[in-house]
Parts: structure tokens; C-alpha cells; sequence
């Protein structure tokens, strides 16, 4: 079964939000063999979402919106509603209550303009929003379905999950499968793995799809299947799987789509190893990483962010001569913070980097993109000099990843020894 | 102007990735009065890329694509354009020099994938890409024009810049100009808000138009403005900008689109001084954020990230027995943990965070989105507890945000005493 998703709000158009809820749909939709046939972005302008309606209805007879339910002015997702599938606004006064009760709830008094969420067009069926103040909204005509719900990420991911999506399997009986698995591949570029994986993408049965998703350091390889018997696809699936971890060997450190830092995790968790951070260029963000992973806190004791020279001679005991003669940014330095850190904070291993974010601070020698990063495991320590390319943030992405990534090679071999 | 945005990719339709191409395509057009009309996703299939083009084609004369272009099998967009637009793929020896060098700048060897590159339609004219290897393409047909970029973000914003938006201007004089200003709130809904500047919004003229884009914690709020008259727009944008303060006052901390992050910076180097963090549950998520704004190293010394209560005792001296009996996420042990790191770092005021961000760790007490946060600003401190809805992402953003604000709006106290 395939639906249609409509994003709606200026906002979107202009660069100032990303619209991140029609991925999340497509998360929840895909292991039940539902898949999004396309995503239209539009203005909050009645004849642009009048023509995306209508087209997304050419393509699909489920159509979800998200977006436009504001109390404010600007959004008018619920007329362009009312003038499309007919009838006229009516005051519900359920909304009403769930209104009150959602906005009491989190310690604030209702206005007119909350209130004013109580009109809703007398064509649709309101599915209670529980999370927010805006009403979802059930349109049928003619077999087919739109649903409207707020553009509010969290409320959407909440709402779909537990009212719309078991709504839509309700309507529609769905039988072919959809499968999704994805290897995470290191030390290779896309078209090196290409070219390994040529002969292999040949022989898939037409029902199975390879897809090449290169991030900075690693590769992500999906395979996609695509079946009506279940077990069919299992089993291909299952084969296809052990063939390209054959092929790719040791490059594959994971088989799903989990982050550097959640593999990290699991190899310290299973080493039953500690971890900690000494970060100047990247200023947290390994540690934001780390951390994000449910249950890093088995692992991960902290981090020492030394932005400043003077935190990385007093609290990770670097030598101040050698920031002086060799500069902050060197391999001295990045070797003394992993080592320092995993000292002070009692821990078996430790990442630490520094480098030059940029716009500024660069010289000929250590131009913008430099970062020395150094790894430390039961008193055995490796440092590495990268250069990478970009702004700023990206930058500091990258030299995360990189620096994550270190750590895992380093942990997977001395596993091996 | 208008142009229409095409995102190709299997991958921004299963939920991997999120399109950030558009977003970025449409900052780097709106501040010459161009827009973006709509943006569509859609698959690497020959038949949705073609249905995509038409319709629109029907909307706008520019189309941009993004994507389907790399090396490997599942990319089909280059046959799909050679389809539309007519004539035949040939081998273009200009982009297989431009592959090479940027392979080898890369430090990495041309394989035949990479290679393939160089086969493009004859309908259309290259245009190199410098920063990587999928040739941009440019055709024209009937007075419209589609060009087709790669999917990389750091690709297509590099030479959309460029090299693309100089030709499109070159090609369709403009003359309406579009400004955009953006103010961030504080302290209020996004109902009440709307409230305050419901007057506001009916007297505005008929070519400005507010917007309300809430994120946790804060609300933004965006004027925009259409005229062909360059100076009668810059006049109201600058009246009516003024209206809007006098109304919401102090509760406006920034008059343009800055993060919590930025805002603080700029009042610290205003107030010439230094600041640190030490961070429990957002797990180094605000130095992070800090660290984000370039030149931070001007006020930022860095920041401890205390995830084992261990670090909290020896690095930054919180008393042992305080977490014995209240707990690490106790008010207690985060003011210590303010004070501490602000001792220990040597700095004017600091930022602490202990919480549980789930989704394991909760209490009947102090369950899963229980927050406790301090800030200090010259032997000042004061705490705050916050409870955030929502996964650990979302409690470790919010929790991010909000103690940042919190620091803001001391600084902005204490200055005004």
C-alpha cells in the first residue's frame, strides 16, 4: 500500500525547518510493507495545497498532511479541508474539552485563539490530538482517504503511531511485504564497494535492491526487498545478507543502521570497557554522540570539552611547553588529552581531538579542516592528522565520526589479538 | 521568481535521510527575491521522476533537482533527463578530466564507476563540478530550464552558489524583491503571543506578512515582505519591525534568526566574560551547541561532562554525601555542579544540567523528562526544575535550550541592575 505526504508551511519553503515528519512516517509505515510513493512541500497558500492535494490524489488513494493547524493566523490548512471535500466549519465541542484539557495539562489558560482549534469542517471525522492542541482530521470521498495532522514532529510521530496508522491497516488490507537491512561499511569509497559488489548485485533475484548511501567515513549499503510470501523474503533476504558480509568482510562493522557511536557502544559493552572524551574542536559533540545512545551511561564516564589551553594543562595535565613549542593543535598535545582524560576520569579508553573548526584560526601550516585526533586503550595510544573540507559545522561532524570510528578500529583489533 | 525543487532518492523516502538540499537551495535565493514554489520527493524510479518533472514543469519555469546521481546502479535520474529532454548519452572527455582530478586530489584512484561519469545527455551542458564527481547538467527547453545537481549537501550548496543561481539570475531578470526578518520570543505561548499582536497583525500593509514558528522554548517570529519598490519594503519592514518590539519588549531577546546559542555569545562578549558547563543528562549537547558558533573560543573555556557521579565528586567537588542522600539529579548536586565548574575552570558563569533523559532511570519521584538545571553568574546561582515530554532526543534537546535560556535571561537581568 502506498500513501502520498503533503508538508505544509512557509517555513519549510524559506530554509528555516526541515521537515523531518515525512522520514518519520515512513519509518513507521515500511516494516508493515506501507511505502511513501512521494513528498510534496508546499506554501501555506490555499491554491498550492488545493494542486498538491489533487495530484497526490492521482498517485495514491491515501494522502496524510502534515502542517498548517497553527492557531495563528498564517495557517489555513483547515479551510482550503472544508472548501475541498464540501460541508461547512461546525464547532465540535469534544475539541473543545480535549483542548482544555491538553492546554491545563501543561500549566497554561486557554485564549479565544486556542479555542478557535474547536472549528473543524463537518466533512471529516476528528481523530483527539492527546498531545497537542491542533484536531486531526479523517476525509473520505470516493474510496479515498486524507488525513490532516499537525506539523508539530513529536505530536504527529505520536498521534500516527497510536490512531492513524492502525485506522489506514484497518481500511485497507495490505499483502505485500516490505524488508529493509542495512551494513554499515568502513575504509572504502562508494565506487570501491561498487566495484566489489558488481558481480554480486547482478545475481540478486529481481525482488531484492541494493542502495549506496555514502556519510562522511562510511558507507551505509541498504538492501531492500520486496515480496508477497513472508517467508520467501525472509529467507533471501537472510542468504543475500551472508553473502555481502563474505564479500566485504572485516569493512562491515555493523549489520543495521545504527550510528559509529551506538556500534561503539556495543563493543564496549561488550568488552565490559569505560570510555571517556577530551575534546577541544569538537567541542561536546563526541560526547552528545555517545550519549545519545540509550544506556551509555554502563559505559561512558564524561568528558573534559578544553576549549581553553589553560583546561587542558590543569585539568587534563597537558604539558604546557609542548602547547607552547608544538601549539594546541599537534599530535603531542591530542596524545596527552586522550591520555590525560582516561587517567583523571578512571577509565579504560578514551578519544580526544583537536584541530581548527574554522571560519578563522587557520595558518599555512594547520590551514581550517586540521585535526590531529588520538585514541587510548590499555595504555596504547594512536593519534592520526586528518584534513577535511566544509564549514564549520561540518567540520566538526566529520572529525566526530572520524574520531569515533578510530576508537571502533582500535577496539575490534586489539579484539582479535 | 519561482523555481520548483525535484529531491531524488530511495533513501529520503524510506526515512535514512532527510532532504536539507531544499532548505538550503531556498536561504540562498529568498535574499535575491526568488522562492521556492513547492518541493517534491520522489524515488529512484524513471517513472516518478518523469510524473515529478511535469507537473513541475506546470508550476514554474526553473526546476532544480537534487540527487539519483551517483556512481552506483541505483541511481537512473541521468537516463530519465537524456528520455525527457531527448538526444543520446555520450562520453564527455572535459567531465572525465574533472572526474580524475578530483578523485586524485582526494588521494583515492579512478575505478570504471567513477569513470561512468563522464556519459552524459547530449541535450544538455555540463556544468563541472569542482568538489566532487557527478557533473552537473543544464537543459533548456520551450523558455524553461532544469538543472540537475547531486545529492550531496556540501556539493549542491557549493555550486548552486557558484555557478547554478549566478546563470538563473543571468537568464530571468527579477524584479520583486522579498525580505524576511525574524525575531525570537521568550517567556510566552504561541497562543498568547498571537493574543499580544492580534491588533498588530490587521493593521499590517498587504505585502507583509507574520508568521509564528515555535520551538521549544521559544517562539520565532518571521515578517515577511514582497514589493517591486526596494525602499518602500525596506521602510515598512523597518516600521512595522519596530511596532513589533515596542509591543513584546524584553521578551524579544534577538531581532534575527539566531540559535539560543548565538544569543548567549553575543551577550557574553558584550559583558566580557567567560563561560563553562558541566553537563549530566545533556551529556555535552550545550558545549556543543556553544561550540557551534564560531569564534566561541573568544568566551567559551569548556565544559565538564560529568555522566558518572564519580567525575561529579572528584573533577568538579560535589559533595559525596549530597549524592548519597538527594541523588544526582537533586537541586543540590546541580548547583554544586554550576559552582564547581566554575571554580574549577576559572570562568564568570556556568551552565549545569542533571536529569533523566530515559528511557530507563526514571522514579515514581523523579521519572523519565525530570530535569534539574542551575546557572551562576559572579557568585550568583539559581536552579530551576523542568519536566520535558518526549524520547531522550527530544528531553536532551529541550533540556539544551532551556538552560541556555536560563543563562540568558540572568545575563540580561543582572545587566540591567
Amino acid at each position: 500500500m502506498k500513501v502520498s505526504i503533503i508538508a505544509i508551511g512557509d517555513e519549510l519553503l524559506i530554509g528555516q525547518v526541515v521537515d523531518t515528519n515525512s522520514g518519520m512516517i515512513a519509518s513507521m509505515i515500511n516494516p508493515d510493507g506501507w511505502e511513501v510513493e512521494s513528498v510534496r512541500v508546499v506554501a501555506d497558500d490555499a491554491e498550492a495545497i488545493r494542486r498538491a492535494i489533487s495530484q497526490a490524489f492521482e498517485e495514491t488513494d491515501v494522502v496524510l498532511t502534515t502542517g498548517g493547524l497553527g492557531p495563528t493566523k498564517d495557517d489555513i490548512t483547515k479551510q482550503v479541508l472544508c472548501d475541498y471535500f464540501g460541508g461547512e466549519m461546525i464547532y465540535d465541542t469534544e475539541v473543545e474539552k480535549n483542548v482544555l484539557e491538553v492546554v491545563t495539562k501543561r500549566g497554561f489558560k486557554i485564549n479565544p485563539l486556542t479555542a478557535a482549534q474547536a472549528w473543524v469542517p463537518s466533512s471529516c471525522t476528528v481523530i483527539q490530538n492527546r498531545v497537542g492542541t491542533a484536531p486531526l482530521m479523517w476525509f473520505e470521498k470516493e474510496g479515498k482517504v486524507l488525513v490532516s495532522m499537525p506539523g508539530v514532529p513529536f505530536e504527529t510521530k505520536e498521534m500516527f503511531a497510536t490512531e492513524v496508522f492502525p485506522r489506514l491497516k484497518q481500511k485497507y488490507d495490505t499483502t505485500t511485504v516490505l524488508t529493509h537491512a542495512t551494513y554499515i561499511v568502513i575504509n572504502n569509497t562508494e565506487s570501491a564497494v561498487a566495484g566489489k559488489l558488481d558481480d554480486y548485485e547482478k545475481q540478486l533475484p529481481p525482488f531484492l535492491h541494493l542502495a549506496y548511501l555514502p556519510k562522511p567515513g562510511v558507507i551505509r549499503l541498504r538492501l531492500t526487498g520486496r515480496h508477497s510470501d513472508r517467508n520467501v523474503l525472509a529467507a533471501a533476504m537472510s542468504e543475500q545478507g551472508a553473502a555481502l558480509k563474505s564479500i566485504l568482510g572485516s569493512d562491515i562493522i555493523a549489520d543495521s543502521d545504527l550510528t559509529p557511536a551506538a556500534i561503539l557502544g556495543n563493543l564496549l559493552r561488550e568488552q565490559s570497557l569505560t570510555i571517556a572524551t577530551a575534546e577541544s574542536c569538537t567541542g561536546g559533540n563526541i560526547s552528545h554522540e555517545i550519549t545519545l545512545v540509550a544506556g551509555s551511561s554502563d559505559y561512558y564516564a564524561g568528558s573534559v570539552v578544553s576549549y581553553a589551553n589553560d583546561v587542558k594543562t590543569k585539568v587534563l595535565g597537558v604539558n604546557i611547553d609542548d602547547i607552547s613549542n608544538e601549539g594546541a593543535v599537534s599530535e603531542t598535545v591530542v596524545r596527552q588529552m586522550a591520555e590525560g582524560v582516561a587517567k583523571v576520569l578512571g577509565v579504560d579508553c578514551a578519544i580526544a581531538t583537536s584541530g581548527v573548526a574554522g571560519p578563522a584560526g587557520g595558518t599555512p601550516d594547520k590551514p581550517v579542516g586540521t585535526v590531529w585526533m588520538a585514541v587510548t586503550l590499555r595504555g596504547v595510544t594512536e593519534s592520526r592528522l586528518c584534513r577535511f573540507a566544509g564549514n564549520r559545522e561540518r567540520v566538526i561532524n566529520h572529525a566526530t565520526t572520524i574520531a569515533i570510528l578510530e576508537m571502533i578500529k582500535m577496539l575490534i583489533k586489539q579484539k582479535k589479538q
